[in-house]
């Protein structure tokens, strides 16, 4: 029985699933809690295997916190990938929320079982692992999706629509930052789930450009439809010393010779969640803040301010509006950002079981391939760094 | 096995149960939708059972929509009640989302049924059944929730904690506001979800007092923990005519003698989720607004305006952060609030299956008997509006 | 010599004028230093003698602290007013800026004289000495203006013209609010410049409604085209007890049987230039907040949302661009409000020096009549409050 | 007699002056009416003289347009200065607000004649100028101020306390942007005020970067007491083609080390005032923004978000409030900034004039050396931009 409707309107409204998809967690913590959430939510996913820790009695707490059997919560990664494909019900998919370093070997036990995998940014700490995911995913036939989940909240695809149809004319600069505080005291970095983003052999040759600089680069490519072309980067240790950057700044070129500025710090007091994209054009300009994201700030030069927000009926086109799911005035958030990138990989996860061949425009949703760019970026930020910000190739 | 860990601090994050909780709904369209999507994302609820349609075409497609065996998807509340209550897998909870005018006998079924129940409100169109209710609750021994949702914002929770502790002082002044917009276009009332909220067989004597009105008196009371004694109510019909009034301006007495002012449209264009409260003291002020919902400015007399924010660290009290689900600036919404309300309700009913006594003070959520107060509000609006606006006792 | 050129556009910007006016101050203390502030920067107006005190010690301070001739400072306005009218180069205009109880004959006696006027709000106590004022302007022919500001703001003028043009479509409910908090101080009673506004004897029936609550009044009326006919209101003394409220509420009827509400209150911690103004219609709403004056929030249904602020070329119309000193995004404030207004007295008072006739649209000043519809609200929401807020005619 | 009243308190309100000062206006057009608009504000100035066109014909026009007798309005600066210089009555100072290549032999004409200045920035094109001017101002023992206006805001003066103070611990980064978008139209180049600025012989080696991205410059070291040291930057021309650039990219480095970023453009569609600085330091954070010039955010890491307003008792020294005008809530403007910047000059000028020893902390206005400091900043930026943007020494 396929999972999707045979019809449907790929511009229209998400379809419901014949069933709910089975899905697993590789990774314990806040991150794969929030995550799992949000596929929840969707209605589209069931949690139904997890590995969570190596440690027994972990693994047993657990199954307990997750309701799951035990034997369907496992001590590796790579026994859950071989015993979840030999089951009949063995998970749909995984997600996977490790520190950055286990994610290359992560995802490759699963694409080799043939299981489908949303794999957290950044996608792994060297490029030449990035590519091999790439084409493992497309040698395995695989839905293989990175959580850039700043690309789901409906006004930033609302502003990638607007882009399109040359509602602010022809791009003349982008700028993006993501601008947080948590690394302010002195002692933040002592906590253990901060610690591991400052191990290099953990978190790779960076800290902040990996975790949120990332974000920032893929936002404002994925609005901007101008793919980065070339950086150069400053890196900073503003704070007490670290072995790795805790803020950068740099200057971006996207394609098209479009100049911009991207950067990210987590020392700068008052801002949390201060991811924020701007993009001017010949007609008009685009601005759009994490911390109200419900919002996009539409100006077009010679005309009133716009805000736009959620809603039917103010603006937005049926492809936004099927990521909502409350009226406007009614605030969504980001878990519902997350909702949004489930709900997608749930489309794509079924079109493949299906066997269905689907329109390259039906989901934005970031993929593998995106975040093997996320990696080159990371990459060329550092060897920029390395050579007093010159300009490298991304 | 009990559901409730044996030791938990009553102060501190809501325990996991033991098992997820089944929940019934009773009652189709979006509203019960997305209360669905608030319980699951819990993880504390699976929607186990429903009562959708008394047609057996839609009820069969509500089956499938819901993911639920066809022999739990009942033509009518009434044959749920019996046979969940029959099933050693019955539902421990429903949720009511019909009309107004059916509240009543769907609730009295499932109470006389054991089931504990959340209702929307306004809890029922009469105060006699209000009262029946509470009585019926009291004698059955069930949990019995009512959706008033505004009050399990992190930030509404804040704020009454501030004026507890006397972070504002003697409250003088109470001003509270529900502004829509949605009635604007000529043609709204055409709408089939728009046109039972103003057909008084089954919105009851009111519309826009029944239906957001009652959401501003509970939040203005609850933040102020000052009940509203008495009112006198205006009511207008400010666009197309129309059965019942879609706007009203009352001013308040709350109990000392606090005076304050309350209203509520749906044609307020530009207005969508306008819940505005602000509460003022002898030496503070507190200001909330739905559509910033994630903010609570806090201002002192004398010293700088504050605004307070969801995350840790930052001024939140402990009771408050249990609510919360991400970091600072990383916005939560209105379902994180539904979540809340039912993950409190999940709270009190696996209490009560414990046969546990729990504190008072453990839970703030809204109960049978804030539904009753609601009931009454709008029956004191109806009989001070049909008196030329003169004070009515609630 | 005319002192205006003898053509120039009447919807254009305002013309230089062949001198400075000169304009003669009554009463003292910061309200009459501001208006002199706004009054020179025009550079329409020069100070030319005053009537600042009637203790000759004083009076002569005043001489050095205007930078004026000691024999032009006063002691009475009664002698100012003669010694003026009888000097070739004698006063063009005054403005009066004493407690309100001073402002009858204080005006009175400058029409007399023959001396424009520009007198403080609440134009007078008594509704018969408003009416009288009306009457002695149009004998002596004299301009008289009265300060209700608020109506001077470039986005006030603009929110009235969209009306105009129907940009909201019809009216429906009208909201306007003054909230302030410098009375929260248990002894703010007690300062020099506050004990007048809470003496019966000296600010009349009222202190919060005729001192703020007419702004409120006045600026609802302007921008809605729509005149007050009817208010019914409830007085409130909210923090220490006092002789007159420092609060009220109403609810209000405009012309058309168009309902509002109308509040005021100086006990609003967090609250000091809070005048709000919300004119909802069937096809838009307006929305301007005093503290956020350079800003025009104008939503029409079923479109983004859209903010208008001050600058060429952003749909602003040539007569509200005239008000407009610096370029948008250069924030503007008060005081260039009052220089609005004096810039328009200065036109009024010029062209009745030259003897011209001038279109009714030329200005939009508030005028010795507005004063007395301010009087008269003053007295009908007295009345209203002393019988239970019934419902009085203005 | 002098000017100053021998006794007074330099940390309390500035004290009036025994007669108004004289003022001469070099330079016609929009930013000399508005400077004269702020100094006719203080009551601290009057317009006694101007050099306003070489074209006999607009000259005397400008002696009726600006209330002059003719014999004022000079043809040129020289003739100005030395006529001047010879009256009894001669101006106390001039403002200069020429195209940038006049400010140099302008100001020289000035200074040789003994009379103050308050020249426009940029102070002149080329680094030896400046210092010629500093080195001439002090032989001259005039007062020099120069119009980087944006210092002279009241919540920015409250910024650079409260750093003072250690309020924000030890500063690590400070970032400052200046976007406008008035260049956004391909035919804005064409406009005559807009002509020479993209002229390179008068306009300098620089457009935006002199124009604009020295204000941004000033106000981050003049806040956070910390001077630039390096930058390095890159030009870019983001419209259509022009002589000079419209947007540039920096980073900087402040003493101590201290890394940050600064750029500015006129090519950014919603942005008019768009002048913003964020200084994140060990313990909290500052953010203010010109297009809300009226607040102050003030974040403390760990503790609720604080926004500063004008206003008695609400947290500002007495330094700051005697910069304040209106009561807070009452929005003051660039103009009020203007006029705090003539106030202080008229401070300094009659200082002088007085033989008067003032304590080095009495004013903060910008003097003739941060004018020499922008010039070397221009001259930085260029020659970075000129080679690959490498590090260039301030």
């Amino acid at each position: 029985m396929p999972l999707l409707p045979e019809t449907f309107d790929f511009d229209g409204p998400f379809p419901r699933l014949a069933r709910r998809l089975r899905l697993g967690v590789v990774g314990g913590g806040r991150i794969s809690g929030m995550q799992a959430t949000a596929a929840r939510m969707t209605d589209r996913w069931e949690i139904a295997a997890g590995a969570f820790s190596s440690d027994p009695t972990r693994a047993k707490a657990a199954a307990t916190e997750w309701h799951l059997p035990e034997e369907r919560c496992y001590p590796s990664f790579g026994e859950m990938a071989q015993a979840e494909a030999a089951r009949p019900d063995g998970v749909d998919a995984v997600m996977i929320t490790t520190p950055n370093h286990v994610h290359f070997t992560a995802a490759k036990a699963f694409l080799e079982a043939g299981i489908n995998v949303l794999c957290d940014k950044p996608l792994v700490n060297e490029v030449e692992e990035a590519d091999a995911l790439v084409m493992l995913a497309k040698q395995a036939g695989c839905v293989f999706g990175v959580s850039y989940v700043m690309s789901c909240f409906p006004m930033i695809r609302q502003a990638r629509e607007i882009v399109a149809e040359g509602g602010i004319g022809k791009i003349n600069q982008i700028h993006v930052e993501f601008m947080q505080d948590w690394m302010t005291p002195q002692d933040s970095g002592d906590a253990p789930h901060v610690k591991w983003r400052l191990d290099p052999a953990k978190s790779g040759q960076t800290s902040c450009v990996g975790d949120i600089g990332t974000h920032a680069a893929h936002v404002a490519s994925f609005v901007s439809h101008l793919p980065l072309t070339q950086v150069r980067a400053d890196f900073h240790v503003c704070g007490t010393p670290k072995p790795l950057e805790d803020t950068f700044f740099a200057w971006t070129r996207h394609a098209n010779d479009v100049p911009g500025t991207l950067m990210a710090t987590r020392l700068a007091p008052g801002n949390r969640g201060g991811l924020r994209l701007r993009i001017f054009g010949s007609e008009g300009g685009l601005e759009w803040d994490l911390e109200d994201c419900d919002r996009l700030k539409f100006n077009r030069f010679g005309a009133p301010d716009q805000v736009l927000s959620r809603g039917h009926g103010h603006g937005l086109s049926s492809r936004t509006e099927r990521l909502v799911r409350t009226a406007r005035g009614f605030p969504e958030g980001i878990i519902e950002a997350w909702g949004n990138l489930y709900t997608e990989f749930a489309m794509a996860v079924a079109a493949r079981a299906d066997g269905r061949e689907t329109p390259v425009t039906w989901l934005d949703m970031p993929l593998v391939q995106d975040g093997a760019t996320g990696v080159r970026f990371i990459d060329a930020c550092v060897r920029s760094s390395q050579s007093d910000a010159t300009w490298v190739n991304i």
